[in-house]
């Protein structure tokens, strides 16, 4: 199925608890090559047929206004997978 | 900073609530196009300089071991981002 990926990230300047508890983790782990953790969101839109250049700016629309907050997080990709 | 991207997505046969609570939201709101939406994580690991080989091993190791659930996760991909 055709699929639009929309990719969401916190911004850089905020704090993200959830990545650095796993990469306090990772350190204690051993993996000490892993300097930081940043965790975000993946969102699969499902489409029926392989999206049109009018799916995929709405699906930019989408991904500002629905799947990711403004003041805290960022859309940093939003791309097309058949 | 050098980075590696692990994505996860909920497994393909498992209900994703939340998925599907944007999928109703976006057809109310007209997004009729979207079928279906799937959430799941993308989690940076921040190098301190470009991940080799071993690390890119490492990384695969680390995203089935600590940042994902096999029971209910796939690991869908681990990339190397300059």
């Amino acid at each position: 199925m055709p699929k639009i990926i929309v990719e969401v990230m916190p911004k850089a300047d905020l704090l993200d608890p959830a990545g650095k508890a796993v990469a306090s983790a990772l350190q204690r782990k051993g993996h000490k090559a892993v300097a930081n953790v940043r965790i975000g969101k993946r969102i699969e839109l499902h489409y029926q047929s392989t999206p049109t250049e009018q799916d995929i700016e709405e699906a930019k629309q989408i991904a500002a206004d629905f799947l990711s907050n403004g003041v805290i997080e960022d859309v940093v990709s939003v791309t097309v997978e058949n």
